[in-house]
């Protein structure tokens, strides 16, 4: 939906790539890595999103006449100019599946790339990543809370801008089961879905009315909302009375929607209500500024909820609205790079990395991935990545190496996979991470260590660099 | 930037509106209104944005063929599929100036149009106009800490997705001076701006030839960033070095900036090493996870810092990440309309209104909004809208009608309004509010009511309902 374009990038990559051409550096060779420092929500882990989207875009990524002339006008230098008229990604991309469930400091992608177009993607790589990564790990954290019932994003309204048209991707593949998004339903194949507001209601002189109208035109899938003026003395009485005519006509009331008052209470009485009505098939929906915690409190108390539409918290993030993902030099002109910072937790790992992810025999994962150099072949110990003192033998594990090529020289290596595969990925990785990790309180923290060879290179860097 | 079309909507509003068409209902008129409940970050003002982006998105929004071959798959009727065909937007706006100060409960926006194309609308207009309005608020909040200083936007790598380029706009009118978004700077004329990044430095083998060769190819906007190794026994060194060579070719060093550590402290030791070497005019940026509260903090511990950059918090509002912007029917089929609740806060205002801002004689606010009937040329006493016992009588002010006609029969009335006069008008009207409604902690609370007609109108609309 985005006309994406090469600005959309931050300046300084620009005024960097102008030094670098300038000073005849612009074939060098780089090795950036994308990772996130610190898991949103609280939460054991979360679910990588938005690699489709990031792939498309590089794949067609260019400065256009508007961007050059823009630029011209800023000053660049115009042999600069010239160069990036013929830009485009080139470089290679190495990267965790979407919908994998991805832990912090792990590179969970790679870009090798001349210095240039490697610095020109980042702000769009990251933009793409960690937003759709947030949402995707909120979606994932409701879908726990909710079970099996169904989850629908209400989001587009309150989201931040075209922000919501990623969000409903991101949470599709999270585990959401359809969107209100027409138009995300429409470019990514996400189940479509919606009620009625109170609006409709009210333009009509009474809510019977409104009720019968949109039950006559609507009879497949019909819920009606009602907490317009009194849900249990009027909303209720009313989508009663509806739904015994639509059985009339062969047709089912397809539930009701509670969109404020205490959910717990009117859900129990509504569904009273129905029962008592003959209409047990009737399923009750709600809304009104759900999370997760809501969601699983509703559940606790016996709430007898079959839907749940959840807007605000899921498409903003809330309350972290951004993920902490960077995108760190590794690798240039040839040799290893490290960034120092007196927060050792900052310290950057060099050189191109494999991350290898340790299973069971069943295929379930243990709680360790091991990040190494990209040509180890194996790893028998990993060692915490800031306590010299702390190790894990992993010799006994299979390994699974999580970083896979899929962009060469600028060309994807496979067709792009559709959501609903990622979503079904998605849902049999986190099934292999034990129940642990997926609580919403103190989630047991999974480990992520380093080979030895992948330690001493940092070290040996680090001291390097104090010299 | 954003590819806007008409299926930019939740799904549920295209239900409703195929149940009015298909019910003959297609030409009633209807009258919504977009308003907000609660004020985010406990501000006492927010600052509307959005306008322009959604005047330019309703000019131009039709259903395209993907989007009806989307709706026909889907089931809709093959009617209403040629009635969206035909879609334009064709209704009236009423509207506060974009960058006015605004306040819960009052109409900031009226949409007057038949009641599909109201509800058509309703998803994109929240969808731009709460977000803009947020980060404009957040934006000038930002500026109420900074004063005079700098402050530039560095976003948006960390924004949610495309959001990032709209909220570039809005901060612009919050009171920002450029932004590192260059997609941004192209399309709405904000200044652009950057610094340098790690990786730049960590390209080369040392510190010291990195700063060199971009001072050398930028030497009229050079900004180091002396952080990548250590600040004070390394970043800083190199940088004085390098400001001095640039000071003999008859340059100056624009400045440094810290990315990490302790702010106040490094700022203050770097502020003491440049005047130490005779280069007092080299200003001192700062960036790193800061919002209005750290900016406030550092200020007071006389930090001397020229330039602040602000990411993450700024673009997604953090930590409240949306405003709760409404769009309420108030006037349908030659009726005015109202929705009841519990919450009485949640009742809505019926018939299409305007808004008077009370004045004193210099034209500074005196701390009150009087909602009127669109008819009301003048207000006597406007009335809390909760307690009918508390009253304020604004006979002796001067009056300002906020609410404007922007749009006719689909049509601007007047030529778009460029980001910078936005900008200088939301700037001014600040100055009019008085400071107890800017600070931060415990701002006073600006008083919005209603005239003494409108009440009458509300009061009778709900005894009907609850009889």
């Amino acid at each position: 939906m985005i006309n994406y374009t090469a600005t959309y990038t931050d300046h300084y990559q620009l005024t960097m790539s102008q030094v670098y051409f300038l000073k005849g550096q612009k074939d060098n060779q780089a090795v950036f890595d994308y990772f996130f420092r610190k898991l949103p929500f609280d939460s054991g882990y979360a679910v990588f999103a938005g690699l489709e989207d990031l792939l498309n875009a590089l794949e067609i990524l260019t400065f256009n006449k508007q961007d050059l002339d823009f630029l011209k006008g800023k000053g660049f230098n115009p042999e600069f100019i010239r160069y990036l008229k013929k830009f485009r990604f080139t470089g290679n991309i190495y990267t965790s599946c979407e919908g994998d469930i991805v832990f912090p400091t792990s590179p969970v992608l790679q870009v090798e790339a001349n210095i240039i177009e490697a610095q020109i993607i980042e702000t769009i790589l990251l933009n793409i990543l960690s937003f759709q990564t947030l949402i995707a790990t909120k979606a994932s954290r409701l879908r726990q809370a909710a079970g099996e019932r169904k989850l629908i994003d209400f989001g587009l309204r309150r989201a931040q801008g075209a922000g919501g048209y990623y969000a409903s991707r991101a949470a599709f593949i999270g585990g959401f089961d359809a969107t209100s998004n027409v138009r995300a339903g429409r470019d990514y194949c996400i189940p479509v879905s919606g009620t009625m507001a109170h609006s409709f209601i009210e333009s009509y002189d009474d809510e019977l009315t409104a009720f019968i109208h949109f039950a006559e035109e609507q009879p497949d899938e019909c819920v009606l909302l009602v907490d317009t003026y009194d849900t249990l003395k009027s909303g209720l009485p009313n989508a009663i009375t509806v739904a015994i005519k639509m059985e009339e006509k062969g047709y089912r009331l397809s539930g009701i929607r509670l969109d404020s008052g205490d959910l717990a209470y009117l859900s129990k009485r509504s569904r009273k209500m129905l029962d008592n009505a003959g209409l047990g098939y009737v399923k009750i929906a709600v809304s009104n500024q759900l999370d997760e915690y809501i969601i699983k409190s509703l559940l606790e108390q016996q709430a007898p909820i079959d839907i749940f539409g959840v807007g605000t918290s899921l498409v903003t993030g809330h309350p972290d609205a951004a993920l902490d993902g960077v995108f760190k030099l590794s690798f240039a002109n040839g040799k290893p790079r490290i960034k120092l910072s007196e927060n050792a937790s900052k310290i950057t790992l060099p050189h191109r990395k494999q991350v290898f992810r340790m299973l069971d025999n069943d295929g379930k994962f243990i709680g360790a991935d091991a990040i190494t150099l990209a040509d180890e072949k194996d790893v028998d110990i990993m060692y915490h990545p800031l306590n010299p003192l702390k190790s894990l033998s992993v010799k006994k594990y299979n390994k699974e190496p999580l970083l896979q090529k899929v962009m060469e020289n600028g060309v994807r290596l496979s067709k792009p996979r559709s959501l609903s595969e990622i979503a079904q990925y998605s849902r049999e990785r986190l099934k292999n991470l034990p129940g642990e990790y997926k609580r919403f309180n103190y989630p047991h923290i999974y480990k992520v260590g380093l080979s030895e060879r992948l330690k001493n290179e940092r070290d040996w860097l680090i001291e390097i660099h104090k010299k």
